[in-house]
């Protein structure tokens, strides 16, 4: 595993002195553009900027005296320069992809600079999955940074992860060379009560002089959350709320801003800026989850800051909160996030601020994008075998593998049934009167069967119980690895056998989505690496996860974002019912309790 | 040596999570305070700071949940909680004082964090001269981080200082607790002609993550500024110009605006803000050098931020420029800076914000001082005695050690004359015919005899030149050990046997300033530590250096800052004359000179 060779400014400082002096040419200079200046919040236009090394050696009004016979010109033409992009926090393993291929879709975007917590994996493959995805983002030829996951199991006690992250890894990874912080602490009632194991975690990670991200999820801004602020985390993507973001920002943590493929966060807290008139220094920009579809289709960070822009933001403001102040949050000011001498060479050139298109991404002092085209390479890394082989079932599955005796003798019973609600990541706590077959609970109407297959250990360990409100009809199966957070398989469907064929599908495949219906598979998202991502492009894993969403609306499901549902249905930190492998979970109490509560006759 | 006991924010979390959230008493409560907030730049009526473990364990409307019996309760009642002030950039020995005794003189005044650069005593003392002020800097009560300094000599082969600097004695400062980045660089045509040892010291700060201070003190704005900003420095406190401010902050670097006892450098500049309306972020007060009577009479950073509201600006943008700003630039925005959860309690209460009363000064969650008044210690450090013997003279010195002889037979000679400028720092080069008495060159009219004493190592040179423009008649001498920045000693005299006198009595005393009149010591200010600093109190070396004043004046001298004047005859990176221990220097063409230019008779 080689970084990728960029020089430290300090290896780079000769040359740039060199350049900026006049006493050697510069390898690019652009030239005649619009500075938009992050640090003075200044637009200034006929200015030049001359690079070397992958670094910016010199900006102002002109970089003739650097540019010489082997210097490459770009003509901006007036065009504005803006710093490259920064996701402040994000996973990339939301895209469905590898962090090379999450690389590749958002390059052509413009952003050169990713915070990301590859937490979905630290589930599966532990701390050597953390630095698979760490390795792999070494290799870019943009900046991706890696936030060591916090929370692994994210609901210790009501669920079994393939793997655990403690203190100690925690320790570990804050000496590797591509790690920036402590990712989301999401176990805040844990700060609250001040847990000693994540304290220790927050501990390592401020000893090593790093950022502890945070994620207060709740909404409730009393002692609890005071609380939470003073054991340390130092952001949060969290809010929805004006009052959220104030109240983030007020107590000295950075209030990130969210806009994902199904998050919409800005709107409502960036008024804090546009109609409060608060400093804008302490907000950031920031997508939390991408879907590929979304990446291919709309952008990235660049979305991001257009939505800002168009919630009344003043674009070099909206532009400071994706650049300069999520630079200096990670503190990284003098690498990043500013057109300035020393700092990566990270520029897009655009022809207009309010629609931001992003017609030139240079990263590093290359050009790695043109017009939507990526010019660049983004080099895979060797993923070991085991890493691609992580479904791990005890034997083939049938359909009595799904089935959930009654008690003797009942021909109806009742069941507590997880009902999914539009729009919303809260379940509610349902009931149903269910039919007994053959002394088995059968699926009714729009309840389904929803099992959690234990698939990191091969225990062989099935959980069974009822989900409603994804409206399928007929007979059908959906079964995902892709299982927040602990990543075991879920499998939903009206048939028994449906099931099975579909979980054991997954187990030939190595992991991913696939929908069978009448006994024939109507789409398949493979995602051989960890049962999550896959190493083919955005574009194409696009197109899988499109024809599975027509497959699931063919089979009844109109939800909006209804494979997010179906893959959030054993998170088990939020209420009100969830599965796990060790069954159905009260999510309002944090215990388990029984699918059936009593014969109906 | 052991550092003021602070628990770092991770050792203490457990107790400020369990006071925000009510679980356990807050040491400290202050009550009904209106919140300047620095993060979001608003002023919040009704709240109150809860105190635990010297840090802020909750800043919100009601800290009642957090009181107890044991919690020591302070009645803001309704006046302004502003965070203790920082100094980012300052030499402790400007003042004439030891950390301790500087620390004492500006706690009544609110200044809660200094960010000093030792540069004086490392041309004494070397490397150990730095350790023993960061060692007594970290017993104090408040934050004094230290600066390492990067320039001794500071202007290599054209003087010889007691010891120097160089990238080894950097790198391993970087390791000392207290060390917060490298002082400033004030070899600015070394850094932009790309000098290794220069580029090996910024390389040395940026790889331990530092903050590397700059110093170009050159009006031009062209490539070889660029050079220096391409070289690494990320502040500079030499602009005197808005074009000087505006153009740092837009090249990433921080403005720092000076406002020292004779500096004043804040109201051209702040106008970037206050008139072209620039984000503010980039910008932090300092006051470089402040002499004891500034800070006795005077303030210290109150007077700073006042003045900066008196030039038109914002009173919390002024705050923002002398707390959360410095903070930030020193990436210390969790431990200080701000009134928010996390931080050291550094707080100040004020009940006006634009004349900035200094009222109560809370320090690491203690009340240091009230109306003016210290309480508490400032421990002084147990200095070794070679620390207090460093005026180091070969023999007892004569009359004769200051004659400058004739060439054989001439009557009358022409001299380069050391021109001294009233209010710059600047002098000219003169010429003036002087009279020759039994062989030796005498002073006449303006012109006085001027002698570099060499005291660091006991070699017995005195170099000879003359100076005009302190105006002394009668029969005087001006010895001082103060002599920036090799800090040998610096004589003037119209009379070669009271310079005698004056120079033997500092070597008596240890180092210090003497003035002699008539064969009578008319003033002394005994500066026993490095012949720099006095461990008495502030007021009472401001008493001795004022009277040193009166009797400069009566001696004739009515220059302002006559005293600095004089300190600065031997810094010889300022134009254009200057003396050394190698002789007469031509700051302009950096070489050495004769003093005598031929017979005029």
């Amino acid at each position: 595993m080689t970084q990728n060779p960029l020089k430290s400014w300090a290896d780079a400082a000769p040359t740039l002195i060199a350049v900026a002096a006049g006493r050697q040419p510069a390898d690019m200079v652009i030239r005649g553009g619009t500075w938009v200046n992050v640090h003075t919040r200044e637009i200034l236009p006929g200015h030049d900027i001359a690079i070397a090394e992958g670094r910016i050696a010199y900006v102002g009004e002109d970089a003739s005296h650097c540019t010489g016979e082997g210097t490459e010109v770009i003509e901006a033409n007036g065009r504005y320069m803006i710093p490259g992009l920064c996701d402040a926090h994000m996973h990339v393993e939301s895209g469905m992809l590898t962090p090379a291929e999450f690389a590749a879709a958002v390059i052509p975007h413009g952003t050169t600079s990713m915070f990301h917590d590859p937490h979905e994996i630290a589930n599966v493959l532990g701390l050597e999955g953390v630095r698979l995805m760490h390795d792999e983002s070494l290799l870019q030829p943009v900046n991706m940074f890696t936030q060591m996951p916090s929370c692994a199991p994210s609901a210790p006690g009501l669920e079994t992860t393939g793997h655990e992250i403690g203190p100690e890894d925690v320790a570990e990874a804050m000496t590797w060379p591509g790690i920036v912080g402590l990712g989301e602490m999401m176990n805040f009632p844990g700060v609250s009560n001040a847990d000693p194991k994540m304290l220790a975690e927050i501990a390592a990670t401020q000893a090593s002089g790093k950022t502890v991200g945070g994620h207060y999820a709740a909404p409730a801004l009393g002692p609890a959350f005071h609380a939470y602020v003073a054991g340390g985390p130092a952001d949060d993507h969290e809010g929805t709320r004006k009052e959220d973001a104030i109240m983030r920002a007020r107590q000295g943590m950075r209030a990130m801003l969210r806009l994902g493929s199904a998050w919409y966060d800005v709107k409502a807290q960036i008024t804090a800026i546009t109609e409060d008139g608060l400093d804008p220094r302490g907000f950031i920009l920031c997508t939390d989850d991408c879907h590929s579809g979304t990446l291919v289709n709309d952008g990235h960070m660049n979305r991001v800051v257009r939505h800002a822009i168009a919630c009344s933001c003043d674009p070099v403001v909206a532009l400071q909160m994706a650049t300069l102040n999520t630079a200096c949050h990670f503190g990284l000011e003098r690498e990043i996030g500013s057109i300035a001498p020393g700092r990566r060479a990270d520029v897009i050139l655009t022809s207009d601020l309010e629609t931001l298109p992003i017609e030139t991404v240079i990263a590093r002092g290359r050009v790695v994008a043109e017009d939507g085209a990526i010019l660049c390479e983004c080099p895979h890394l060797d993923w070991p075998d085991h890493s691609r082989s992580t479904v791990r079932l005890a034997r083939g599955l049938t359909a009595d593998d799904f089935r959930l005796p009654a008690p003797a003798g009942a021909n109806r019973v009742r069941a507590n049934v997880i009902g999914v609600v539009e729009n919303q990541a809260p379940t509610r706590a349902l009931t149903a009167d269910l039919p007994v077959r053959d002394g088995a609970v059968e699926a009714e109407g729009d309840v389904c069967h929803i099992a959690l297959v234990e698939r990191h250990k091969a225990t062989g360990d099935v959980s069974n119980a009822f989900v409603s409100g994804f409206g399928y009809t007929g007979s059908i199966a959906l079964a995902s690895t892709v299982a927040h957070d602990s990543h075991h398989m879920i499998v939903v469907g009206t048939d028994r056998a449906e099931m099975a064929r579909a979980a054991n599908r997954l187990g030939e495949v190595g992991g991913g989505v696939t929908l069978w219906q009448d006994g024939e598979e109507k789409a398949l998202v493979e995602l051989p690496v960890a049962g999550l991502m896959s190493d083919s492009p955005a574009i194409d894993v696009a197109a899988k996860a499109h024809r599975l969403g027509q497959a699931m609306e063919a089979a009844g499901c109109t939800l909006n974002n209804a494979f997010m549902q179906h893959s959030l249905l054993a998170l088990v930190v939020i209420p009100e019912l969830r599965i796990s492998d060790k069954g159905l979970i009260d999510v309002r109490s944090f215990e388990r309790i029984d699918v059936l509560t009593g014969e109906t006759s």
